[in-house]
């Protein structure tokens, strides 16, 4: 297994010159568009891994399914589900889905960034700060890794140069969807997005949402069964962007993808994969990691279809 | 099991009343409200049945899927995916997807109208009358059932008042992705909506899916394993229309429904169900046939998240 | 003066390289994009011209003033106001304005196809070939022109390929918007766009308009002075498609364009002015027409602003 | 004449209880809606006057054509043009028109929100504060009036609420067209939306604008008359927001309408009309004050068309 993963590793590896870092900061812009990793933990505790599966790279929207977590064990499915919808935009992530002078709960969805947004609000804490803090805690526990931490320069370039996501947060704040103070709301988002992560810690991750809250090894149940099928449900419906339909047809399994080029993949019941390869394809997702996840689904029968 | 099926049906029977007939055209809204029927075929052969399951009402939109299966069978994967996109559309079934005066081929999807409009062009034929017999013929295979039938009145009623259709149709013309003369198109697209099932035909067709091709009882391999994953794929995604994110989260399999009250579940593996009942909600799903799956699913943990 | 036109049509001769012959019908593409012709009444029965001024062209979208002078004839203000509104849309003239799966009367501009073909069904007449005679005679009598025929050709040609149109107009029909077959409706809209003209027929129709009501020479009202203020706001605010907050602001009167290549303008009080040069830019209206005008405006002080 | 003032205030004063007044800042909803004021100047340097014309209320949208002014004066037809479009949006004046993941200065106009905040940075000035100071003296000389000054509870109020335009300003802001802080930006914006005014001031700046630039009895230039016919044609097109269609139909002149309540309307050659009644219809105009501009019309022929 480990020579397969090393083989699909070379295979895809001319798909990692094919996309373009992200840009729309300036810190992501200094990632090493060679570094490729995947790192796989299965149902029978087996760990298998190749390539740069230990280098760190910021967790980007793969922080949403935690968030939306997060959400969900603060105030349980009806509330969050009340304020944040679960129908795909057909948008590309940052858009502005908005019509008619109306924005309504539904028009939302947790894996594209107004949702997330709206749950920063939804999460508990004193300040933001504290939400925040319980947020990367739930990450480290999630990734049984408590050296998790906040890349410090990609959040402050994220706090300097987020106008869009400013934007999307001031209209929220007009329909009413935010009463807190915007850029409250944001510095916690901006930092959530900043976490740093390895292959190793998205597989846990997705590993404990494929066995239904419970952790890889100690099998201790982290959170309920329930919130697992739906943070899994809407990673498969929405959670590559405006690519799920593709991604979904091409490899099958509930996963998220971040601009910082990693993806999280979701083999329910069997797997959980972390893949890191920081070149995108226009609509954000990782080329390489996507193509990789396409090889090993057709290898290993992943699709759940 | 089937006391449990009789308990379902019983508990959502109040939901009959909740929605609306469809009332767009004129012969749909003369089913009848109270009809509720649902019809399982599990892996192991066993049939399990409750309700009005042999009551006959039209395909319409849960001929998607076998259109889109008869459109690969022709052509194969990558012909049909150049042609019809795959992303969810974030809009209503018959919504017109387009802007900035463009219209592309990723702007389709099998599982709305302008996507299976265009899917039409797609099956082999002589003429278009062809084309629908071979996707009759189809159904028919998949079903199990010689004996399925146009509905002779419900064609011609679609076919007097389909102006959206027709809009549609003409805005694909517009753009290139119809070539042939539209009302032949449509001709064929009227025909394949008003095709007479039941719940037993939509079991069939659902099992085959969740089989990967294979017939149910006599394991017959009737298209291949890839074609399934693919539309089953795209059912999880956009299945049921604007409203697949909820139902991803609610009950969490494949499935198609129709405006004729019929929704066809599709559990991978495990089993093909068949569910009828008229009454609709504002996004054209049967609402107590969503309810009843939802029960279903919550007892025998059919979810694949 | 007829020196002043000379001058214009000389300096002005470049930009008719510049734009597209309308291709979206065949018989449009066979123009010569050389012919260019200006012909100007004035308020002192003076007559001024140049270049190709009795060539003739189709008057497409220019008829459209007339179609609604024609309504207003038939219905009066308040109930053609009633079915269709008078704002810009924003949108390039054959858009479909439409959003949110509704469609209003006040999504409707008579400037705009969509519009147009909607006042269609408010001229009175026995049948839509009926409905037609009557616009050809109207338009026969506002240019002092008994010898105005249809240009059979582009007519076969709109009637073969208007896809976009049929796509509009059946939208309109699922709205209720239209009761008639689309097909009647869109033959005298076809038939209307196909009208065959020269720069003295818009000139007199374009004075008639600036005169309120009054033929130029005879001074005989033709209709009533609230109809020209109508048709003539709007044709300031829309008559140029999605360029008339340019063209009020270069030129500043109100006009009308066809994509035959003619403009009609209207100097209130003063003058009418025709012109035709069939190249024209991307949002359909005459290159060189344009820039003749603007010229011509400035020379003249034509802007009413 | 101040009779027939008179007399239309009387008759549209049942008007004034039929829209609503605005409420998007709590300051605003303290206008009385009773209040009804006219003020008109005259080519023969006559005026004439009704009611609450010398009341004071927050300038508002009426600053945007002022805006303009400035930004011409300073940087030329040219360069404004660049950055500012002049087509009529098809949408409400708080519209994020923005399509498709692209927002180009075509999409702006000067009398919509965005287009006006975008020109804020078009004003020279040291600072944002600075640029509102010249903006003001503007005001101030045009109206002929050194007086006016900022409604400072108003500003506060604009500048705690104002999420909406905050979403704008950083859309703006994503897409280059804001290149300096947002917040500084949006202080001149707010600040420029505050400034007090009373039906006189409007009078006399509409009358600079109807007289080509020139001020009313003293005859002095103030602005070269091009600019005026810049402004004018774009006040023509889109000056009451998503109503203008409407109001050149109905009235027939260049005007501009703002939250406030006032309206100012410009008679090219003719008259200078300021107006006053804060109960707003749906797209934010004063509803009695339309009316009340209607009758007016009809009496005096001011319709230019």
């Amino acid at each position: 297994m480990d020579e397969l993963l090393e083989q699909i590793l070379r295979d895809c590896h001319p798909y990692t010159t094919e996309g373009k870092l992200a840009n729309y900061i300036p810190e992501l812009a200094k990632a090493n568009p060679d570094d490729f990793g995947i790192y796989i933990i299965s149902s029978d505790d087996r760990i298998n891994r190749a390539g740069d599966y230990n280098k760190t790279f910021t967790i980007q929207s793969i922080v949403k399914p935690i968030l939306l977590l997060l959400a969900l064990m603060d105030n349980g499915i009806e509330t969050v589900r009340e304020h944040v919808g679960v129908e795909a935009t057909g948008k590309p992530f940052d858009a502005i889905n908005y019509s008619e002078q109306s924005l309504l709960s539904d028009h939302l969805n947790p894996m594209v960034n107004m949702g997330a947004i709206a749950m920063c609000t939804l999460i508990k804490g004193e300040s933001y700060l504290e939400r925040f803090e319980r947020l990367l805690e739930l990450t480290r526990k999630l990734a049984g890794n408590p050296s998790i931490q906040l890349d410090e320069a990609v959040y402050l370039s994220e706090k300097r140069t987020g106008s869009k996501n400013r934007a999307l947060a001031y209209l929220l704040k007009t329909y009413g969807m935010i009463t807190d103070d915007v850029e409250d709301v944001l510095d916690c988002y901006f930092r959530a997005c900043s976490i740093k992560v390895n292959c190793a810690d998205l597989a846990k991750i997705g590993y404990t949402l494929a066995n239904h809250g419970r952790a890889p090894f100690s099998g201790e149940r982290l959170f309920p069964e329930q919130y697992a099928s739906y943070v899994n449900a809407i990673l498969m419906t929405c959670g590559m962007y405006d690519g799920s339909g593709e991604f979904a047809v091409k490899v099958g399994v509930p996963a998220k993808s971040g601009v910082g080029g990693g993806i999280m993949a979701v083999v329910p019941t069997r797997m959980g994969i972390g893949i890191f390869s920081p070149a995108l394809d226009q609509k954000g997702n990782s080329v390489a990691g996507i193509k990789a996840l396409e090889l090993l689904s057709k290898k290993l029968y992943l699709s759940i279809f």
